[in-house]
């Protein structure tokens, strides 16, 4: 069993590998990220869900395989946010495995976003409960995102990952957030901020992890509600894949993102959720239809914009 | 269903109120910290653990509601750390759940231990997870940790728990890692670091949720390894109840934290994880006897360090 679990992780490719091979041969870069809210599912899909958490994490899995369907032609990954499953307990936990399941065998990179940080010990327990392969030989996710504020013995264990099991890893730089200034622009004693220094960290971080398409597997989380920083964050991180959330409810625009992808095609994924998962709200059509034709029309738009 | 929810929330102290209650009727500022890893459970505990997660997950149940029993004379809470239950995937997270339920009922404050931090509506999802009532009418956690690099608007929600349920929040300030000076201590503009930015903020934030023993329910990690540190943080936090975690097993020492308690008696809580829940390994004795002995042992040696 563990030389089967061995030789299964030697068959994996690293981590910027697989996104280079998913972006060109999808033409897209984006990812569709799944925040399932009870209030905002389609009723038919809600079902029982006012009966407990055990109804409300089924519907909240169906909601998230339907958009899985939808959106396997046109996006290169799903991004499940965790907190959303955390909030129906074990019952959304196991929603949430149902997913990342789901998403992988319909051939769609799987991102745990839960932004994980803690001390070494720690970090290794995230590691496996996201990255490495589990019990039925296969990992939950092909990447997570992660804060860089502990530093490298914090990711380390994620980065093991990525060497032993083809791991990916997004380490949250510049958020999309108003707030997210408060910490992140304050100014270094140097002139630059505290993100650019964070930015350099998970260069470095990501040296060692360069594929053969010049990508680490070690990328970047930078909120396209920021375009001027992302370029920036382009230049500071030049192999690494840039995640970027933000696009759609929270304002980013793919327009502003075309130097993302001056590294190369697959150097930055563009990250929407609401507004694709509930464009049906918008729409007026079938759910899965909405967000279809939402995820079609934004991966064309994201494409062109990038130039390749 | 909705009016019984609120009064219950109004019933509920001020979670600085509660650690201040907690501390007085125990005279202790331990909280033992619960990271259960299945090689290290007693093998009298592990039973069948090794045949899938289910039992695995049972196993880590029974090890923590056992520890539960042991230290709850000496210990004013328990810490579990998420990663292990996630680490044991649903199955651990239905443990999770028993085991904050368990410790609870034992009159122990709970604090979830996850370092979560995102934006606005996802951080929502993480104060609905861990500090709002669930169904049942009960919150799984009196207080969460959470990182502030993403600012204000990513703890609202914690803070909006805060004044309706009592709940506590404990932001990441300064870790007890070495990894986390990469960061944390960069040096800023102003000749400060990054962690005394991010103890302003936290200050900031508490200001408005300070009780009447002079504690806000915004408390801050700060790591017992770096007792300079724990004293700078204690006069830039002079109304934070300081939650400092690496006493043990990872090196930090009690005698090195009575700066921490200037504010007052629960001003500081002490975490030791490993070096009491495991302490059977060392001791040659039943582990919950161990585990209770330890955990006596050093909430004297806290509170007599503290000087009250």
């Amino acid at each position: 069993m563990a030389q089967d679990l061995a030789e299964a992780a030697v068959a994996v490719q690293p981590f910027g590998e697989r996104v280079a091979a998913a972006v060109e041969r999808k033409r897209s870069q984006l990812v569709v990220g799944l925040d399932p809210v009870l209030e905002h599912l389609p009723v038919e899909v809600r079902g029982e869900a006012q009966l407990g958490r055990t109804h409300a994490a089924d519907a909240a899995a169906r909601f998230c395989c339907g958009i899985v369907d939808a959106v396997a032609p046109y996006a290169v990954g799903v991004k499940p946010q965790l907190a959303f499953f955390e909030a129906l307990g074990h019952d959304g936990m196991r929603a949430f495995e149902e997913v990342c399941a789901y998403g992988r065998s319909a051939g769609l990179l799987v991102i745990a976003d839960g932004k994980r940080g803690d001390i070494g010990s720690t970090a290794r327990a995230y590691a496996s409960a996201y990255l490495e392969p589990r019990p039925n030989g296969a990992p939950l996710a092909d990447a997570m995102t992660a804060f860089a504020y502990m530093g490298r013995d914090s990711v380390d264990p994620y980065l093991s990952a990525a060497r032993r099991h083809g791991a990916g890893l997004f380490c949250v730089v510049k958020t999309s957030n108003a707030g997210g200034a408060e910490v992140q622009d304050l100014a270094l004693s140097d002139g630059r901020k505290v993100w650019h220094q964070v930015a350099d960290l998970v260069r470095e971080w990501g040296e060692e992890l360069v594929g053969d398409h010049g990508l680490s597997s070690v990328g970047a989380v930078v909120g396209a509600t920021y375009p001027r920083e992302v370029a920036e964050a382009r230049k500071l991180l030049p192999q690494s894949i840039l995640l970027l959330p933000g696009v759609g409810a929270q304002g980013g625009k793919p327009a502003d993102l075309a130097r993302a992808f001056t590294s190369g095609p697959a150097s930055a994924l563009v990250n929407a959720s609401r507004s694709v998962i509930y464009a049906y709200r918008e729409a007026g059509i079938e759910w899965r239809s909405a967000a279809g034709l939402e995820a079609e029309r934004l991966a064309r738009e994201i494409w062109s914009v990038s130039g390749w």
